[in-house]
């Protein structure tokens, strides 16, 4: 059992991770399960949206000059000669002095340009009397006013939204290529876990980890592989470790330098062990490697450093090799401490919060097992390497972590 | 074809609605599937976590009083006679004069009272010296610190966290009661709709309104039923309004007050038509009603009515009756505007709006078909009902589309 010798600074295990983290390749996805994917590549519309002329309103179709002049007290009558509906359009060609009626989104019948309201019209015996003059091109949609065939509305990279693949239905898309999702391996240590949804017995404790960090792979757009509890032997977690297919591999527990902390050598053994160590807290023993193609987090086994060393390393890295941004995805507000928070110049401090009339409060444990902090507190707050803390009254950033927003009056 | 009558007010609708959501019964949901879920009950823990004292660091167990008076100079030893691993804890007793090695998070062995870290302690032959003094207590986490037997930590109506799931595994809880996901029907209708997936063809359109509207459902927690596209016969819609088994129903298409909109009439037929056309811009053809124990809300056609329609109403019944939060779940930014949006006392305007330079843009095209106008723009900004416009300048909240944060520096 020794320390760790040195600690890598945080920012110096990001700006390795950037680097070495990119968008996936594609893969087709489904119009129907594309809202939240990222694009790999411009999507062209081959087609105008839409295809033809249409009607803006419910009304007549007619030809625009046969109205000059029309109001109240001077209506100008036309013929009515039939009527277009959606997916049913007017079958002949609008002459002079006719109309159609036509109902909003239906095709413009030829020889038509214009539409009038149907509240300054009134329909009679096949007449239609016409009260107000309507311009040419009036209440019409033109063909392509949507989206132009040839068009690229949404570009690589780009996270669709619900509206995009409406878009892409209307453009005719049933499949379109994506960012694959990231899989996700979870090597979970420990001859004390039960599996999650077991009770805790006698010395044993329940795996915690997994089902904290299942979450937060699919919050982050990840993909969790099917995974096993490993007991603490070396050759069970080298052969888990090797194992391939995955893009990232999370291991949750003898990721430390203790005897039977066998995770860091193998990592070293099988591929590189880049960083071990790290200058924050919690999660000072988190470590970073690489195995195969696969990007390797050594995630403490206490459950809030778990956490926290997700959310610094292995997060940014799910979402960028997504195809998102590699952000931290909480809403944040700004606010000011209700009580200092101290910390040390050369770390990063990771301290839950809780925020009680507006200001923000340091949850007093610094106990990095107690995971019930994560669960009373609203959010947290990031102490950068540079300070030796945060004096009362300054304001400060807090990540919540309720994904909800506030009421909109 | 008339026009409405009279326009109801956003905020009647909306409080019409909060008086008429209410969450759901409970039911039982598999513990990895509870993360974003909402509790239908307070959760109770039933034992203690951790169930022992446990170890906080890796080091040997001692008893605290053994080491008083331990430095550099005058180190204290002590007989080594076993060790405590996390589930395999020291079988015997500590007595006097005696240490166990032992692991973080292993059980503190029955005698010990502290653990000393390992960095300042020397093990050789059998024995260690121990180079400072802890006081009883010291490096160890009690039995019940994260939580107690019988206490509450997560109360009915909570949205569940990842760290939350990660707490009740901890507890031993396998399936757990949160309020069911509302289960909402599509009823589209149009005679000029092709399913999503296929292309456009003549004068036949793409359903895109049900492919935004699957997004937007799972966005806000609902669960979308089967359904398959109407054409305009009123028996046919008369059949899906009818059909039980939704919690809501979004009718899209055929809602307005044109020759062939029968679903308002129909909704009134089959239960209550509270509200038919709404003073905003776009969606004034909107409508909400009941049928049976549904809510029912009469979506426009037209493709930006029909996505605004549903964040003012229908998105914040879905979120109700899923337990969460009603308000509108996208993130904001307040920026000023770069060009005045003109509106009109009386009625609400959903605006979309691009951000160019940090400054607000109204995106010209009024246009309530023109769905690229919501995949342009970055947002939208709510006018109020009391106001005619606002002025170039005034700083405004933006509704932001993307759910992606900025870039944690």
């Amino acid at each position: 059992m020794q320390g760790f010798a040195v600690r890598a600074d945080v920012e110096e295990v990001e700006r390795f991770l950037v680097r070495h983290a990119a968008p996936l390749a594609a893969e087709e996805v489904d119009l129907l399960a594309c809202a939240g994917r990222v694009l790999a590549r411009d999507v062209r519309s081959e087609v105008d949206v839409p295809g033809f002329a249409r009607s803006a309103m419910d009304g007549y179709a007619v030809r625009g000059e046969d109205t000059f002049g029309a109001s109240d007290y001077d209506p100008v009558p036309l013929v009515l000669v039939g009527e277009s509906m959606p997916g049913r359009p007017f079958a002949g060609e609008l002459g002079p002095g006719q109309a159609v009626r036509i109902m909003t989104g239906a095709p413009l019948p030829a020889g038509g340009d214009a539409v009038v309201m149907a509240e300054v019209a009134r329909e009679q015996d096949g007449s239609v009397e016409v009260h107000a003059a309507v311009p040419p091109h009036k209440h019409v949609g033109a063909r392509g006013e949507d989206l132009r065939r040839g068009e690229i509305m949404l570009r690589v990279g780009r996270r669709l939204r619900p509206q995009d693949a409406g878009l892409l239905a209307s453009m005719g898309v049933a499949r379109l290529d994506c960012v694959r999702r990231p899989r996700v391996r979870f090597v979970v240590t420990g001859d004390e876990l039960l599996p999650a949804g077991s009770a805790p017995e006698g010395f044993r404790i329940v795996d915690s980890n997994s089902v904290t960090l299942r979450a937060l792979v699919a919050r982050d757009g990840g993909e969790v592989l099917p995974f096993e509890l490993l007991p603490d032997r070396e050759e069970r977690i080298r052969t888990a470790l090797a194992m391939p297919g995955a893009d990232v591999l999370l291991v949750s527990g003898g990721s430390s330098v203790g005897r039977e902390d066998f995770a860091p050598h193998l990592v070293a053994e099988l591929g590189s062990l880049d960083f071990h160590g790290v200058a924050m807290r919690p999660s000072s023993p988190a470590g970073v490697g690489r195995i195969g193609g696969a990007l390797v987090f050594l995630l403490p086994g206490n459950p809030v450093s778990c956490l926290c060393a997700y959310e610094f390393f292995a997060g940014p890295v799910i979402r960028i090799l997504g195809g998102r941004s590699r952000a931290w995805p909480h809403r944040r507000v700004r606010l000011p401490l209700g009580r200092k928070i101290s910390s040390a110049i050369g770390r990063v401090d990771y301290v839950r919060v809780a925020i009680e009339d507006a200001r923000v409060i340091p949850i007093a444990t610094t106990g990095a097992s107690i995971l019930s902090s994560t669960v009373r507190a609203a959010g947290c707050v990031i102490v950068p390497r540079g300070l030796e803390g945060m004096p009362e009254g300054a304001e400060v950033e807090v990540l919540l972590y309720d994904e909800d927003g506030e009421v909109l009056d």
